[in-house]
């Protein structure tokens, strides 16, 4: 089942199921915290009570699938060869940090380019959304409602401003506003083999690949990292995590994003983001 | 005009004006975005309409003075004492992070003491408020409705635990639920001397004193910490920031915090929070 957010003329946000062929989308009633977590305990369309209207997909704004209240978790250096890219050895567990919520944007949504930086970077990322009211740390893929795509648009220049000894400023490289593509929309767990998905995750700029490789290659898990996440700071039902990008990032390449180029993210079995790079400033 | 949030038996969280002589609390109708923009730019009373009742303050519990969905971001590196405790060297710009909602509790609440941790310490803190829609880069402290107490209770051996390369892992130190205790009220700007706060901080426990400072001792003040972090990531309205805390802090002496004692944060001209270490676990 595909789930997506989206605006329309005259209404609030709403959740809604994008139907088979994709050129529609059925209301769902209520918030993601009514119906998700029985959706999650795979109660299938019986957990959703839809109003009765259903929209053409391409007259609706898809948004991040996600409610304004929950969290951005991310996950970082979780994939070997993307540490390469910084000059980082591979650390002994996850390491995770907030986004802020004004940070997302739509699927098909511009991306700002922020005044401050010089170096705007993408970063194909498997997003994982927790379902449950709360995590079984015993078995924490049981929380996950599903997965969407996300791009962890980073200012790197930004990144290393931090202080020596403290590390890198993670909020000013990745919480600028309106820069974190997330959508198109959730596909539930139950659409994928069991376990942490392996999923081809491929990202192009103007038809260009710049990032090609598996979610398999992940280091820790998506079951790993909601674990050791949740045992320092607990997920609420909404909250959506990132777990982490692999190699080809300009910090690597030397070639970062311009204003103009167009973006593509997209993740084998749910979908595509389309962006396009907002002029500077 | 002090202003708290609370709950009480059979009510939703409420905001009211705590009267003069600190007995009674007026409740105030709406949620904060409702009123608070007015109160900010200096309508007084006039921006509050009060539901007409009245409760016992002691008949209340207090909340952290902030409403779910609202973000809580921490300023680090912001006193030059406090610096040498971590061996670092003072940085040419301000840095700030993000703190979990969930790892915020009331001002007189118990402070959970995480089971991962062994070395779970202070941090007295000024904390600034926004209650504008939007920061005025040119004036940041007109966005401020007032002042509140923190107290970013930290764990250490956490904090620590970042990979090498990346930083410290602030997310595992600073979000643990339930172990930051905020309010007990926020004290309008009105209140205090124009620009950045100069009030004295103290933190006891068990009534001895661990950490005695000025807030005028910070690197930045408010105005310029509102201004750094507004650029790379908007502020809304409810918003509050934790401005950095002084020396005297476990990871310079070495004394960290146990189950049983009872920590006292104070601010001058704000007010008390008053917790109790809860068990480990």
């Amino acid at each position: 089942m595909r789930i997506a957010r989206a605006e329309a003329e005259g209404r609030a946000p709403f959740w809604g199921v994008v139907t088979g062929d994709g050129s529609t989308i059925r209301l769902i009633e209520g918030a993601f915290a009514d119906w998700a977590p029985a959706l999650t305990r795979g109660a299938g369309a019986a957990a959703l009570r839809f109003t009765g209207e259903t929209l053409a997909l391409d007259s609706v704004h898809l948004l991040a699938p996600i409610e304004r209240g929950a969290r951005v978790m991310i996950a970082g250096v979780n994939y070997t060869k993307h540490l390469v890219e910084f000059g980082v050895a591979p650390p002994s567990q996850p390491f995770a940090f907030l986004k802020a919520y004004r940070a997302l944007t739509g699927p098909y949504d511009p991306i700002r380019f922020p005044s401050l930086t010089s170096e705007l970077d993408h970063e194909v990322e498997l997003v994982a959304v927790i379902g449950a009211e709360q995590v079984d740390r015993d078995d924490p893929l049981s929380s996950v409602l599903g997965y969407t795509v996300g791009n962890d648009v980073s200012s790197r220049d930004l990144q290393r401003s931090g202080p020596k000894g403290v590390g890198m400023d993670l909020l000013a490289a990745k919480s600028q506003d309106a820069t974190t593509p997330v959508g198109p929309w959730i596909v539930t767990r139950d659409e994928f083999a069991p376990g942490s998905p392996s999923l081809q995750m491929t990202l192009t700029v103007d038809g260009q690949v710049r990032q090609s490789a598996s979610s398999g290659d992940m280091t820790w898990g998506v079951d790993e990292l909601i674990r050791f996440i949740d045992a320092r700071t607990s997920f609420d039902c909404g909250d959506i995590l990132f777990t982490g990008s692999p190699e080809g990032v300009g910090q690597g390449t030397g070639v970062f994003l311009n204003p103009g180029e167009v973006m593509e993210t997209r993740i084998e079995g749910i979908g595509t983001l389309r962006n396009i790079i907002g002029e500077r400033g």
